[in-house]
């Protein structure tokens, strides 16, 4: 069974103050870890892991990761106002979104992101944008649904006068290698993707920037997601490195930055094993040896945007079992439900359970352990083999520490719970409250009934 | 093409005021649709559609359902305060819950609610409930986890008084037929569900109650999820009504009601047609006559707790392209998300869409219609041939009305719309507002940053 930061002890102290269900995070375990992370790729200089906000968007853990150099990753205005407050600004945040709305390429620049486009039309559509001429309220006459190169031309019209910081800032391309690279399991084929620039859309999409006077340029792809094969990953790295050099060959510019996107996965599973980050990043310097250094390119930093891997074995659902019911299976229902969790009931994932005080019990049984939702989709686990549960036991769903509470839905009127952090002295800290009725009624008027 | 009750002009107009992507509901069509239900089962003296509020819980469309004698169907905490403030209170409300939690006994309990076990073991928690003595902080010690069938002996201790009004109340309990009764295709085979008694476990649950002094029962099973199939509604009419008789002539119990469940489902795909809601109520009329009056039980009200098929048709996502995106596909950007709408991407749910202005155009692409989500799952459609479209084209996403809003997430920041009701005489009223970033940031304390 599973190893866990905190025992059955300390469960009943703190659900004194907070109530079950809660998720907590082991701040000593995400310190470790984000070290290990550096460390593997300190070889490079100017390595920088963007935290992918998304999977945990909790300012006090951003603000942790922050005291190792990590920036954000950001793709919403939520995201990247989190960033703000955290005090991630400039480059410390990679702006990497897709359909994205003029105002978030707005406040991106504002902030000084690297701004990292998602298609070729997007160019265009950001120079309208932050000179407040906001695509959406003002849709062109000329746009069709056929590819629109939206090209220099027109943006450098009166209409649209390039921002004068354009020539210090960095900008970035997302690469979709389409067919050209085999998909990950999670993320499907890259050419079924709504993500990114072809290969030729690329060389036109960085030869426009160049001729608007962009002189500082980065690269990115995402092609993975809980990918546990160390040589997907490095064989990413291998495809940039590789790209850049041709971009560089037929465009004369220069590269600051690939950023291989995240993807690295965490073992689930018992049966799994998890990523060899000193393996990825050995794999990583050997190619850019070959790749980067003895072709004679000028040196690249590296820059990931990890989420799940960081945060994701660290964080913690803590639950109480309410009812035992035994029907046509044995049900252990839970004080949580798939509002606090969602990937057992959204992808069939499995999540180690662990009881604290039962961990050396040999009498088990087999259970389906479920939630209160009104959704029969709502179970943690189906068919799991644990020690025998009953009414008033607590349970631990590990690795809940990325698109755990994230993702969570107020579906059927339920509410999403506290988020605590565990210091290394054993302290607690709450680091999000749990919300209430009030919460969940707060965009309805009563009045008018 | 679908036949939507506005067109471009209207959502111009209406976006000036509410900016897209919001819903919109046609509060006439809703009103046509609980007439037509009503009438379907005009012959049964009492029938009564207990409005799942899970569907759509806003007060504002319980409220207009309340016009034609509909009550809430709910399951959690928050569902029975909306029925509390739509002034659904006593047998209006119908409390169909599963792995519940005491507070929401209690509450159901003084609301007046009829309350639906869900299980054998809860009739002892809910008296101890109710008594004050909530489980969740006292758990059991004689708790196990095998089945523990909570009687009456204990109940009836000093510990847990029996509330004097148990003999005015209505009780319910929740059938899951197990392998007497074929699976839907959405909610699966019966005994693989978390729900409900099995036969054994009603007859003494049922007892049980009796000897508690519980006179007045009413029986429940919900079988179905968006199903097309008269007879499968029917049939499960037919079993119910059998099951009343056995329970009746073993325990000399009679009935008030049964509940047939919702799960009437809706014509999502063009090759698909609506249930013929009068030939499902014919059909049970047909069984009502054979099964129980000819049988000679006392006179039984028919109840249904219907969501989707009361609300789904008549509810429409308003969303606008933001881009137009050319890669290894064609995709259209909206400024709408799977947080708007989950189905499509969650269930990859069929959902008819319209593009206002453009009807009896033509020329025509296929488009992948996404969201913004930092996802590649939100997607609205795939590979679906639309009018041409272009940047600030206005789109509708038809049947949202059900399981629509109620489902959405924020995961990625992303923000859940408004919800509007038009009118029959063409006004519009706001009838949930869009949330804002400070909704957003409602659980976070930026202070300790």
């Amino acid at each position: 069974m599973r190893k866990i930061p905190f025992d059955k002890a300390w469960i009943e102290e703190t659900a004194k103050k907070w109530p079950t269900p809660f998720h907590v995070y082991d701040a000593k375990a995400i310190r470790d870890n984000a070290k290990r992370l550096r460390k593997a790729f300190a070889w490079n200089d100017g390595f920088r892991e963007y935290f992918a906000v998304k999977a945990t968007p909790n300012p006090h853990l951003m603000k942790l990761l922050q005291e190792f150099g990590f920036g954000s990753d950001c793709s919403s205005m939520a995201e990247l106002v989190l960033a703000e407050k955290v005090g991630n600004v400039g480059e410390a945040i990679m702006f990497t979104s897709n359909d994205t709305p003029a105002e978030e390429f707005r406040k991106a620049w504002e902030l000084g992101a690297i701004i990292n486009f998602d298609d070729i039309t997007h160019w265009e559509y950001f120079l309208e944008a932050v000179n407040g001429a906001a695509a959406t309220s003002r849709p062109s006459a000329d746009d069709s649904g056929t590819l629109r190169a939206a090209g220099l031309s027109s943006a450098q019209n009166a209409s649209a006068p390039l921002p004068k910081e354009l020539g210090e800032r960095l900008f970035c391309c997302r690469y979709n290698p389409g067919p050209l690279k085999g998909g990950n399991a999670i993320i499907g084929k890259p050419e079924e993707a709504k993500y990114g620039f072809t290969r030729a859309q690329l060389f036109e999409g960085y030869a426009k920037m160049k001729a608007a006077g962009v002189t500082r340029f980065g690269l990115h792809t995402m092609v993975a997601s809980n990918e546990l094969d160390p040589d997907y990953i490095i064989d990413t790295a291998k495809m940039l490195f590789t790209l850049a050099g041709e971009l560089h060959e037929a465009l004369g510019i220069d590269f600051e930055f690939v950023n291989i996107g995240g993807g690295i996965g965490i073992p689930y599973r018992p049966d799994q094993q998890a990523m060899d980050l000193e393996r990825v990043g050995k794999g990583i310097r050997d190619a850019y040896r070959e790749l980067v250094t003895a072709k004679g390119l000028k040196p690249l930093k590296l820059f990931m945007e990890c989420g799940r891997c960081i945060t994701g074995p660290y964080g913690y659902l803590v639950a109480r079992v309410r009812h035992i019911k035994n029907t046509y299976r044995l049900y252990a229902g839970l004080d949580a439900s798939m509002s606090n969790l969602m990937r057992p009931a959204l992808y069939g994932a499995y999540h180690e359970i662990v009881v604290p005080g039962k961990e050396r019990s040999t009498e088990t049984s087999v259970y389906d352990v479920t939630g209160s939702l009104c959704e029969n989709n709502d179970k943690f686990a189906i068919g799991r083999v644990l020690p025998v549960l009953a009414r008033g036991d607590y349970v631990v769903i590990c690795d809940a520490g990325a698109h755990g509470h994230a993702m969570g839905f107020q579906y059927n009127g339920k509410l999403r719970s506290a988020e605590l952090l565990l210091e290394a002295d054993g302290s607690v800290r709450e680091i999000r409250r749990a919300e209430t009725l009030d919460d969940y009624f707060a965009t309805l008027d009563f009045a008018g009934l």
